[in-house]
């Protein structure tokens, strides 16, 4: 390999070329460096300044932080106080921060600026963060800001807002670096250090053929490790994981955790290479995704805490009526023994007990389901296993709370009838919860509805109105009362 | 890019230096492209030949999937076949598809190996799913296979071994690269063409001192595009994110996503370079780590559908059981009130509308409360905050729910004062969800227990006897019963 050596001199060195060193604020007075968080008393003391209308204070104070720092700031300050924060610190206020900021801020500190100031701002940040700014803004607004850009700016975000929201399309970067297969080593690297319009953050390189379609791609490690005079067609990975334009972001994230990428190709319908998907974007899709299941499992929407309150209210005041609703319903099932419950008061006392954990048993098993479709561990080939899974564990934890209950109901009350409905009452229960938490989401999958969103309500409403209907229908049954 | 062509022709292909290119397969027959999951015709022509014992079937199935999926093809076959199909694919059951496996089954694969195989495999591991690999197995078996290691890669692992599980110094690889600061970009591309022993997939270059203490980090993309004379003291980037080798992993994923790393540098306590954590690995975690959140808020350990029957059981049924222990408490108080609902027995079918809508309330802020907590965006900076924004939600949804269902009920059962009963417990209860929903956590949080583990026992706990409580007691208070 050492061959090359003598080509080395042929460069002159070009120190100004050379991409400047990017800084990075570790500043342990204002950072908690235990758990990445932006220390209480730091964000007090750029509180005070602002209120004190020091800028001056404000500016020194926050000057050294790192951009997400920056932005996990205006996070943590009083809402009325962004607007004056991002005053006082103007010239900090690049597209590194906003493309950090939480969307609602972002949005507060945008409703601010001028369109001039906004595609400014847009031009700054690469694509794929431009176009989440932009994305947010209203239709006119949206042709206000485009209308300031740079035409080749313009068309790309243009480009980008074509494609449905949380698709490949609208994810991925346009910034990328494409090269047929005939070049050697040598000829990429010269192309890289002659070029200063290329991007100069990438992490693999793409190789195409004369239509523009992805024919392989290489590792900046291999280019690195390869003699100058190989070509790339050599070091090339002519198989390579590429993304449908139009692919969901969760498929995407999925897909660039099943096979590690780093970052990946995007190609339209006709397989030509459009743009690229980096790692650093799918590390928050996937958090966004995650944390959605649980948030919408529990009916609080996006669950953003720097949401206007009233949206908040909106939101989580839907899905309170919606269980209303349900819970209406299975209170009417109470209704259909107000005789049997007036002869004996204590079915009343014990009835939430049946229906109570019914409900807890069915949230454990669709949580599991909930996360295992979203992470393509539960498809068609295993359902039936998995149906059979959960009707075993259900009937195994429902005959020990039932045998535990129904003791323990006995012994207490010295009534052994009483004992054996609530200990039936509680195996029905769970079986009907162990069945409704892996069917409904199962079932609301295949109609192409999000799990995540609406089994709970259903699964709640199985286990109540089964809960209450079994216990206090077996105690009528039974001669109870 | 066109004028580059004429340069191409001057290099001579040199093929046997190249890394080989890596094939990976995209079969469109076992493949659905839609959703990154195996067709499930495919996995059922797989267990058709094991069934039938063809395994030179099996072999010319599996043979051209990628390691990802084969992983996958085990997960989905049924637990009776997976040892039979390791067997019948054994020389593709290389590390790569061991280190994507899931734990549980490759347990169940392992224990059927000798130590010297595992010792084999771990070998051809990356150092972090070698130790992925041994950890699982009980010290007698880790010891085993330990012994039969070459002594490198025992040391090796060992020391990840020395480390807490789930700490960076688990999670880190060994294989990096790290040059001194004197050397040029030209020196460090001779540096790494000509040495075979290096790794071959890196993101970046560390720069060290003679002390082997970080100084700076070199992405590769800026070593191919500066010219060979320039020092990498002049490209590198000065300011890095360092991890400490004890750090949580959550909170290195956290600071992963914050500052949008591809890798990063791990010290240990006296400042030495001791390794570097990659995003692969963080994607993983992540997306444990949020699925951990609600697996966990709902009782289902681990929620790993391919755990043991019996684990999950007995993981399930002791959460089952403690919250029995609440559910009972919970009807003792609907005990205090036997006489009241012998009185009126239309009280014990509208109770559980009270106690189970404060449940719902409370898991909405539970669920906001927990992720906010996970992700660094609730801290003490906007604790106070919170807990206010909370309780004006809380109160919001409150006066909204109690005068729907209080006007409702007034109507329905010609009862104004029944009504006004209803409406104001479901405001207090609420209130209670609202402030047991984010206080409960944030206290769980502070001594430093897991909100995710045990907030929901409480929170439920408070909604079901406050729901309860204000209900019936109002009932009695007023005089209604």
């Amino acid at each position: 390999m050492e061959r090359d050596e003598d080509l080395i001199e042929s460069y002159a060195p070009d120190v100004d070329d050379a991409p400047a060193p990017v800084e990075l604020a570790r500043n342990s007075e204002s950072l908690d460096e235990e758990d990445n968080t932006l220390r209480p008393g730091f964000v007090r003391k750029v509180a005070e300044a602002l209120e004190a209308g020091d800028d001056e204070t404000v500016y020194n104070l926050v000057e050294p932080l790192h951009p997400a720092d920056i932005a996990d700031l205006f996070e943590l300050i009083d809402r009325d106080d962004r607007v004056t924060l991002a005053r006082a610190i103007n010239d900090l206020m690049g597209g590194e921060v906003l493309a950090e900021l939480n969307d609602h801020v972002r949005e507060l500190l945008v409703e601010e600026l001028e369109p001039e100031e906004v595609a400014d701002l847009a031009e700054q940040m690469e694509t794929d963060d431009a176009v989440a700014l932009i994305e947010d803004l209203d239709e006119e607004d949206q042709q206000a800001v485009l209308a300031e850009m740079e035409p080749e700016d313009r068309a790309a975000i243009e480009s980008a807002l074509s494609y449905p929201e949380e698709t490949a399309g609208r994810l991925m970067s346009r910034d990328l670096i494409a090269v047929p297969e005939a070049m050697t080593v040598g000829d990429l690297i010269d192309y890289l250090r002659r070029d200063d319009e290329l991007p100069t953050e990438f992490w693999e390189v793409f190789i195409v053929d004369h239509k523009h379609h992805p024919v392989g791609t290489c590792s900046l490690s291999w280019i690195l490790r390869a003699p100058r005079s190989v070509p790339l067609a050599d070091v090339m990975k002519r198989d390579q994981t590429l993304i449908p334009v139009s692919m969901d972001q969760e498929e995407v994230a999925l897909r660039f955790q099943k096979y590690a990428l780093i970052s990946a190709a995007v190609v339209d319908e006709s397989g030509r290479l459009v743009g690229q998907i980096t790692v650093d974007d799918i590390v928050h899709i996937i958090q966004e995704e995650a944390s959605e299941d649980i948030l919408r499992l529990s009916g609080a929407g996006d669950g953003d805490i720097n949401e206007p309150i009233l949206l908040t209210v909106r939101t989580r005041l839907t899905w309170l009526v919606v269980n209303l609703g349900t819970a209406i319903i299975a209170s009417s099932v109470v209704g259909l023994f107000q005789g049997a419950i007036a002869r004996l008061a204590l079915l009343a006392v014990l009835m939430p007990i049946v229906s109570g954990m019914g409900g807890n048993a069915g949230t454990q098993t669709l949580a599991v389901v909930v996360r295992a479709i979203a992470t393509n561990q539960l498809t068609s080939s295993n359902t039936v296993r998995m149906i059979l899974r959960e009707l075993r564990i259900a009937a195994t934890n429902g005959a020990a709370l039932g045998l535990l209950i129904g003791g323990g109901t006995a012994l207490m009350f010295g009534n052994p009838l009483l004992g054996a409905v609530i200990g039936s009452a509680m195996v029905i229960n769970n079986l009907v919860a162990g069945l409704a938490g892996i069917m409904v989401p199962v079932t609301l999958d295949r109609l192409k509805v999000d799990p995540a969103v609406s089994s709970a309500v259903f699964v709640t409403m199985a286990t109540d109105v089964m809960g209450f209907f079994s216990f206090l229908g077996l105690a009528v049954l039974s001669g109870l009362a």
